[in-house]
This record gives C-alpha cells, structure tokens and sequence, in this order.
C-alpha cells in the first residue's frame, strides 16, 4: 500500500464521520421541529411519527463510535485530527441526547392531544424549539468549519431559551392554579419546554467541545445563563 | 529510555484515569446523598453546600479528558486498553451530568424549604435516591472490575427507579388538584424526581459502555422500562 493512498484513505475516514455527524444533526433538528409542530398543529400521527424515528439516530451513534474507534486505533491521529476524532465522540452522544428529548416531546404531545390545549403556550414552546434548532444547527457549522468564534457565539445565544424557558415556567404555574383542570397538560408543558431547555444546553456542551477542538483548551469563562425556574416561586 | 519503563509507566496512567473516575463517582454520589439529605431536613445549608461542590467535578471531568486525550496521542493504546480510555471519557461526561442533576435537587431544596412540606413525598424521593446512588456504585464497581454481568444487571435494575418515579408523579398531580396552594412546591419536587430517574438513566448509560469496553460490542437488547410519566393523564 502507497503512503498517498493510505492518507487519501484517513482523510474519508475522517469525512465519513463528519456525514455521519452532519447527518445525526440534521435528524435531530428535524426531529425536533417535527415532535413541536405535531404539538401546536395537535397531530398525533406526526408525533407518533418522531417517536418511531428516533432508533435511526441511535443507530447513527453507535456507527459513528464505532469509525471513530477505529480510526483511533488504525490510524493513531495526532494533535488536531485526534482532538476532532475525540470531538466527534462526544457529538454524538449529545446529539443521540437530543434526539432523546425530541422524542419525549412529540410522546407527551400525544398524551396532550386528549386534553384541553392551554392558552398559547404551545407557540411560546415553538419560538423556543425555533431557537433551539438555530443552536443546534450553528454548532454543527462551527464544528464542520472549525470555527472558534462561532462556536462561542453558540454559547453565549443559549441565554434568550433559558430566559423563554423561565418566563413559560411562570405562566404555567400561575395557569394550573387557576384552572386546577389544567394540571396535568401544564405539567407536561412543563417538561416540554425543559426538554427544549436542555436541547439548548447540549448545543452549548458541543459548542466547548468545539473550542476545544480547535484551540485545544476548554473554555474557563461561565457564560451568561437566564434560566432561573429552580428558584422559582408563585403564590396564588 | 528502557521498554519496561514505559509499560509501566503506561499501567500508571491508566490507573490514573481510573484513579480520577473512582473520585468522581464517589462525589457524585456524595453529592447526590447530600442534596436529598438537605430535601428531607429541609437545610438550606447543606443544600448550598452542595451547589457549591459541583465545580471540583467538573474540574476532574476537564482533567480526566485531558490525561485520556493524553493517553491516547503518546501511547495508541489497543483493543481493551483503547476501548477502556474511551469508556473513561464517555463515562466522565456521565458522572459530570449526575454532578449537576445532584446540583439542579440541591437548588430546587434551597427553594422548597420556603415553602410547606408536600405529605411525604420527601421519603419516596430519598428511595428513589438510595437505589440510583447503588446503580451508580454498583456500575463504576463494574467499571474497575471489568464485569459484564455486573454492568449488565445495573441495566436491568433502573426499571425499579422508574417505577416509583412514576407512582411519585401520578401522587404529585393529584396533590396538586387536591391543593392548589401546593402547586409551585409540588412542580420543584416533580423535576426533582425527575432528576433522580435521570441520574439511574445515565447510570445505565455507563453500564452500557462497560459492556462494550469488556465484549467489544454494544448491548442491543431493549432494557425494560417503567417510567410511564410522559403518558400519564391525572383527571380531577
């Protein structure tokens, strides 16, 4: 075997696992603007649809770990390509997570659809999606860019969900002690826009694996954070 | 310098990374005790105290990836040895979520002690707690011994967490609609619940990578689940 073919061959290894990457993502976008479109548009088929699909991202992480390992082990990557290697990795279990959490969306969407709707708390729900998704898609284009800047901006955008996130926090509380009947769609609102909130979160875990990719140093400074539902209070 | 020098100097930081995994479980189930005891004796205190802990595990996250990343580039470690380094990393992002899952409880505490107890979910949650800190110890005991049984039945004990948390969450919605004064306190102590079931969630996580780091392969039969919350309906 030529030395030009065998680093022609690691070179495909390493774009196999970005399509393999860039695929999982853009699942796990479509995922979740599918389970939160089923929510507001109240259709069960699409969600039923979101929960069956989710096995395909699994799939996805377990190929891509499996490449990934070995290239590691065949090709023994160095400096910036074994910190990509290590990136992707961790990726994809992020993405697997928000695969994970689009799919109890679009579940507790289809225990929804028997109840009341409430208010209009689910297009609150799919700003926050829309938000989200535009994280999770930047990530992915700083990652495949290896751009250093727009992974931080990634970072520092998660503050406007979390700060969605706490204000919906506050209306469905006030709305259940109102209408003790809407207890429990509210509580599943609830952990719906958690389940977005958290989709935010690991788009920013992806952003610091990123900056980490390409300058090889973890990201020290706290970013900004505007989720305050933990310390949350109403009284009626 | 002399080949058994490196051998064992390559045996020293394996053992390190295992060093550095084994103080990580062990805070994060420390801090996971900690922050139900506060929920239980309602002490704010302690419950700040463990607010404050979360960040020395996630500094040994950062330092274990480095020493893995490390690892891996000076010594392309092969077969069990390279599997293992990658178990370490994926479980080391685990044990940095059940740091702050233990966190997220310890917050909501802070926030609970303000307001009047809700019966005696307290003590479910604390079960609850008790047999996702075992999981926890039981799979990094895996983990060290490179037990597949061992990592094989954390898997199939997760179900019991779900169970009670599903009970847990049916008893919390109707508290509500029995007392809507209870509502905010009652939704703390739902995510909190929550938190926990996730913290057995990652446990079988981890379980799952020990697997593959002793056989080679990934588990692929469907492990039993009881967590039916995100269907249930609650109708006063």
């Amino acid at each position: 075997m030529e030395q030009s073919h065998i680093v022609k061959s690691f070179d495909d290894e390493l774009k196999l696992i970005n399509t393999t990457l860039a695929e999982m993502g853009g699942m796990a976008e479509a995922q979740l603007t599918k389970a939160v479109r089923a929510l507001v548009t109240r259709d069960a088929d699409l969600a039923r649809e979101v929960v069956a699909e989710d096995s395909k991202i699994d799939a996805l992480e377990t190929e891509l770990d499996r490449d990934a390992i070995r290239i590691i082990a065949l090709r023994q990557p160095m400096a910036t390509d074994l910190r990509m290697v290590i990136t992707a990795l961790k990726t994809s279990a992020n993405l697997e997570r928000i695969g994970d959490y689009a799919k109890n969306v679009a579940k507790r969407t289809i225990t929804l659809i028997e109840m009341q709707p409430v208010g209009n708390t689910a297009h609150t729900i799919e700003r926050m999606a829309e938000l989200a998704q535009g994280l999770v898609g930047s990530v992915l284009d700083a990652y495949v860019k290896r751009d250093l800047a727009a992974a931080d901006d990634v970072r520092m955008r998660d503050e406007e969900i979390d700060q969605l996130h706490t204000s919906l926090f506050r209306e469905l509380l006030t709305h259940m002690m109102e209408d003790p009947h809407s207890i429990t769609a509210c509580t599943h609102l609830l952990f719906i826009a958690k389940n977005i909130e958290r989709i935010g979160d690991h788009a920013t875990n992806i952003a610091e694996y990123v900056h980490f990719m390409v300058s090889g140093e973890t990201p020290d400074d706290e970013r900004p954070k505007g989720d305050e539902t933990s310390q949350t209070i109403i009284t009626s």
